[in-house]
């Protein structure tokens, strides 16, 4: 069989676990469908004649042999609700038929495939939970954590069957994850495989903007402090800011806005935009802070508004290891696969394990960039160059820092 | 007594009427509250030796005798919900005034104070319709009208013991209203009067903008369709296309805005602006409508966006009598009275009076301009001098047309 059918035969397998009627599928963290993701591959991987065993927070290891340290390579089995079907599921697909390989080469490489829980934060608010308290490195409270019917994580985990304490699991080597881009980068270049060298980390902030709310019709233009123009003004700031860092692939949105009255025939005198900025490079990330703040006291000025700036979060990009990214440049040139070494603008399993291993990862390309949409699409070809550059990485790369 | 102490004496008498905890008042057309306002004004005509009769739609008149063709001096006794003391009430206690003093001066003025009914469009979502319906003009269904309960217009007429019927009025000669100026143009001058020499008239448009909806994180800045700062760049555009057309008193504004899916980490697919253009001058409107136009096919060619532009409404502005405009100017001349002629913004039963008879109308201040609001404030002192010029209008300015 060939590989790709491999690919094609294990994600189906998978492909009808909480789907809905829109084409997408619904397996949050900790839920039934979450559960039959891992019993499937469970499934898969004894028929494969693989080991497999489930920590006590639930996630998944797929391995041949139990020998320390080893390599892990993986990524989620859930999914947003009404997501796609390549999210999470086309990197354990990809650390199954790297380690289908090594098993049929009978080569010495101890690597075990994991698929972490709950990577999506729609159901507790939270991402990465799996791969978060298996780190043992980001001791939550597991009884803080509540989804939106009041269910705590811990209760959630309880009935799943799983013991809600983090561990630190030990014996890691290193992690390397294959996922979509979720963007269109890599489409719009042709280019197949993308090396991640950072994973970018969002700093968000609510904006408060106070003019004067008058009657539309009897406020000169001239008099009026509208707190909608000003934001206008922002919104505008906010885009050039990103376009001048795009050298940093740093970006800056604004994504929500409400304005108060927030009626026809009155000039608004409240606005509030969500705004998100996110890079990997902090001093880029800093230059487009200060020029929002040194901007908004000049619209402040001009206007004659008042505002005040809340950060909401901030969280440190991470850099991925040099020396991976280097071996897994090096694999990909030997099978002679094209790539872009690039930045992920979205959170990862990754970005949690690089703090207590070397990681690293690869991109693929996913369909004009649509993802968490049932109309996400990725390649089986693609899974599978991602997965012979990783197993070129195992077998010679890997070499490059021992 | 001063006629300042008459004026606020009449004052007091409305002054308790639908009171809210918040200090505002809630006056809305055809409910007891409306009713008690007339009551009560029919109270105060009684006790000056004046007549007093309602027609049938429940406006109510008061007068010394029954002679044709008559003068109408009036404006209106309803409130928006937890609105002002001053809106409407004003124009009646000087149309009061007026007709005192002629009482007194034994002065052969025929006059008629009128106090229309429902001016606010907050219960029915239609203004002016107690002097729309005695003009006449504007024949609506009066079973079509619908307040938030449910109540038709006719059945709220009904119960107020007023017969739903329009009539056109007879032997009008012409139509003066004094109303507070709900703006801060006259503030801001410091002048105690405006005499107004056209009402605005809104022309609304709904526009929806079509951009990608994208992950914040993962799309570059140089490949967004960001719906939000196409958005941003209309209502600056809004704005600037308004302050270019400032000295014609036409104002642009956007009112409210809509994004979806408005999330802190999706680039915003769609927006919705609310825009209203006012003004007095049909080619500035048109230029300004033109204007929006124009630049919404440059945005769009540059942002790669998708737009409609759905007009809601259309009203025609109203030019309001030249010959009256230049006789209240001479009758402030005569009493001294530095003025502004002026545009009105917002509409009023004057707009409705103008189809069928010379109107005419004065503004006085309204402290910040607030108005709709508890906080509304206008000054007695400046109801007098308003009244004064009404006077002098009869007694001496509207002989510039006959």
């Amino acid at each position: 069989m060939r590989e790709v059918e491999i690919l094609r035969k294990w994600f189906e397998k998978f492909h009808l676990i909480g789907k809905t009627p829109e084409g997408g599928v619904t397996r949050l963290g900790y839920t039934v469908q979450e559960n039959e993701m891992h019993s499937t591959l469970k499934r898969i991987a004894l028929e494969e004649g693989f080991h497999y065993e489930a920590d006590p927070l639930g996630n998944s290891f797929v391995y041949l042999d139990n020998k320390k340290p080893f390599w892990m390579i993986g990524s989620h089995l859930d999914s947003v609700p009404n997501g796609g079907c390549y999210d999470g599921v086309a990197g354990v697909l990809a650390g199954l038929l790297v380690l289908k390989w090594i098993k049929e080469s009978r080569k010495d490489i101890p690597l075990k495939v994991v698929a972490f829980r709950c990577e999506e934060s729609s159901r507790f608010g939270r991402a990465t939970i799996g791969s978060s308290f298996m780190t043992g490195k980001d001791p939550l409270d597991f009884s803080r954590l509540m989804d939106s019917e009041g269910k705590t994580l811990f209760d959630a985990m309880q009935e799943a069957g799983f013991s809600p304490e983090a561990y630190c699991i030990e014996g890691v080597q290193g992690y390397l994850e294959l996922h979509i881009e979720q963007g269109r980068v890599l489409e719009e270049k042709g280019l197949k495989l993308g090396i991640v060298t950072s994973i970018a980390a969002p700093t968000r902030f609510r904006l408060k903007i106070i003019g004067k709310q008058e009657h539309s019709g009897t406020t000169p233009m001239g008099m009026r402090r509208d707190a909608l123009v000003a934001a206008a003004e922002v919104i505008r700031l906010v885009e050039e800011l990103g376009l001048n860092e795009s050298g940093y692939s740093t970006v800056a949105t604004v994504g929500t806005i409400k304005v108060l009255p927030g009626a026809m025939n009155v000039i608004p005198g409240y606005a509030e935009l969500g705004i998100d900025i996110r890079g990997v490079d902090r001093e880029s990330i800093k230059r487009v802070i200060d020029g929002l703040t040194a901007g908004l006291k000049e619209i402040a000025l001009q206007r004659k508004i008042e505002w005040k700036l809340e950060e909401i979060s901030k969280e440190e990009p991470v850099v991925l290891d040099e020396k991976i990214v280097e071996c897994l440049e090096n694999a990909a040139r030997l099978e002679e696969v094209d790539y872009l070494k690039m930045a992920s603008g979205a959170g990862h399993d990754a970005m949690v394990m690089a703090k207590i291993t070397k990681a690293g990862m690869l991109f693929i390309p996913c369909k004009e960039g649509i993802s968490h949409n049932p109309n996400e699409e990725a390649n089986f070809e693609d899974i599978l160059t991602g997965a012979r550059v990783m197993l070129r990485f195992l077998e010679e790369g890997c070499r490059c820092f021992y």
